[in-house]
């Protein structure tokens, strides 16, 4: 709980949600009707409409980004070190927005939602989502808070696929694109990784096939096990010692099938709390749109080809110590950009945190996001 | 099946098995009584008893390590690319011992064996057990094998954590050490990706607490998924990229909760497959005596210290796409031998296979272990 909200947070915010009269044309060839999309907002939009910043979360992440709910709250939301006055993404100079994706499990149409044909849940009849669905949806929300032009799209991880998405599906309405953390498309072994993830909640007797809703139950086991694999693939193993070593438990036994290192507490509890923030069916959906993410598919496997329509500028970062999407993945991004001879800024950051380094406030890294941010917000600004 | 056995395979071999009448005293206070060890030999001993090479297995492995058990065998044993005729490991030149470690599920004594104390099998009761354990039981082997000093301790990953063991614990009675694909000791990366495998299998509601034997089920989802897992730490990004790439199943749907890639295919079916060779408290029990090696924290976390007494030669192998146990954690155990100016070749192998490099055919690798295995041979042959 922050007994006093700090000068540079947003402060309190409030999520809005808008319901929208379908149909939502999704990729898979299936429609959604009466969906909604919750989001918030950060700052002032300018009279001009032309300061808004569109923000995509990541795979387990929601539309809470910056600020509290409550004074209750005991952290703020989830880029908060990067969402506020003064901060990179500056509050006083942007309007921010932020939206669950649709499939999600914290107010936008998801899986655990009612399915309006049937009355129940959707489950697993949910239909398939890639991430130009989320971008289109997104759209649409521009739309109806009308905003025709991004002075950008910023994201990490999932999300900064999603900005690399709108670069390339709606080019003229981004001015910027900021794809931090992320690769053009999955490895094998990224795919194996969250394979093994949704097998585990396939294979939980409580999943009844994406059906739990009905049984009163969660698949509690699977879903713990897939966020203890991903926590695994968040960090390096550099962070992982400097946070625990092999240090064992304090009181810890050292016999039997108990738990005795300190990792593996941190994992249990990791796990344990997703249980009761997240949807099972989400994640198992979120996982395949990330597993399906592929840009340069339609055109032939080259990526310069695919980022040939875009005509935003782009901001692309990576951290060193990131091995699940490594910073060569990120050069790919950046040699198709250059291909093109889109203008790109490309910021390779020392950091032994590993994926999660972008939800971190790493000096380097404010410094090259916010000196970025700088020029956006100068772009947009009268002189 | 091989229709012909080839030449340079050491052919159809028997297990053997030995009963000792205990106690076996173990690291962690308790005794093992009535024990049995599973083992296999290749190559005659000679009149000296000078040339005999004792292998220790990995993690999910045992003791059948080459040669066939019948002509409808499908593989022979799991090192045979580097055991047999004329091979690195010269069963012309060698008597080799390869055996099943005490708390496996292939024979020797383990979790699924009876109790003699309950007429129950032990399940989760079975001891805790250290590589230190191991070593004395085999130890114990080779005094009923009438073999006083061995030509040569050897293993791969957790076998050459067991070999570097040996030549601590009875530097008298090894020559030669080889330590291949192995580390001091776990990071808690290492240790976090072990602590997931073992959640899945402990919260699997077949596992019963280990007392699954008595309700005539196995943790099959657990066991699968721990193996699953298991696979993507021992396989590279880059031998799975060229596996399997991003390439969908043949005739796979796109929509749902199915497999769709490739590589979700092959770990499912290795994890199934698992199911049928392995037992669930072994795979606890083991992977909990990786985490606890660690043969410098009794010398002040110094291995400089704990190998001092060594008095063996050694050849320590590292591959450079293991990312498990990568060159760096080998060359901690080499700067370790050198400070205590031990004779130490250090062999650096180029390979794309990942940890599970050190099974496979790699020429430069099988030209290092010749080399050396060829001067240790010529040690205990007559001149």
């Amino acid at each position: 709980m922050p007994e006093v909200i700090p000068e540079d947070s947003v402060g309190l915010v409030t999520p809005s949600s808008i319901d929208f009269q379908g149909p939502l044309a999704l990729d898979c060839g299936s429609t959604l009707t009466d969906y909604s999309i919750t989001y918030e907002t950060y700052g002032e939009l300018n009279a001009a409409r032309s300061n808004a910043v569109l923000i995509c979360h990541a795979l387990s992440s929601h539309h809470h980004a910056a600020g509290y709910h409550s004074m209750d709250d005991r952290k703020p939301g989830w880029w908060d070190t990067c969402i506020g006055p003064g901060k990179a993404i500056d509050t006083n100079r942007f309007h921010v927005v932020c939206s669950n994706n649709i499939g999600g499990c914290h107010g936008s149409t998801g899986p655990a939602s009612i399915n309006p044909a049937t009355g129940q849940p959707y489950g697993k009849t949910f239909p398939d989502i890639v991430v130009k669905d989320w971008v289109r949806s997104q759209a649409l929300l521009a739309d109806a808070l009308n905003i025709d032009r991004w002075a950008a799209v910023v994201g990490g991880s999932l999300g900064g696929m999603q900005a690399l998405q709108w670069s390339i599906d709606y080019p003229e309405r981004v001015a910027h694109a900021a794809v931090i953390a992320a690769a053009p498309r999955l490895s094998a072994q990224n795919i194996a990784f969250n394979e093994v993830a949704r097998h585990a909640i396939l294979s939980d007797p409580d999943f009844h096939d994406g059906n739990y809703y009905q049984h009163n139950v969660v698949p509690e086991r699977g879903l713990r096990l897939a966020r203890m694999l991903g926590h695994i693939t968040y960090l390096s193993d550099d962070s992982m010692h400097s946070k625990f070593g092999r240090e064992l438990q304090a009181g810890s036994p050292t016999t039997g099938y108990d738990m005795e290192f300190q990792v593996e507490s941190y994992l249990r509890y990791q796990g344990k709390k997703f249980v009761s923030e997240f949807d099972a069916n989400t994640y198992v959906l979120m996982t395949k749109t990330l597993d399906h993410f592929d840009p340069a598919a339609a055109y032939n496997n080259d990526l310069s080809a695919a980022l040939a329509q875009a005509s935003a500028h782009f901001l692309v970062i990576a951290f060193t110590s990131d091995w699940r999407f490594s910073p060569a993945r990120s050069r790919e991004i950046v040699r198709a950009l250059l291909d093109n001879n889109k203008e790109v800024v490309y910021g390779h950051v020392e950091a032994n945190e590993g994926h999660d380094a972008f939800l971190m406030k790493i000096p380097y890294y404010m410094d090259i996001f916010s000196a970025y941010m700088n020029r956006v917000a100068s772009e947009v600004e009268p002189a």
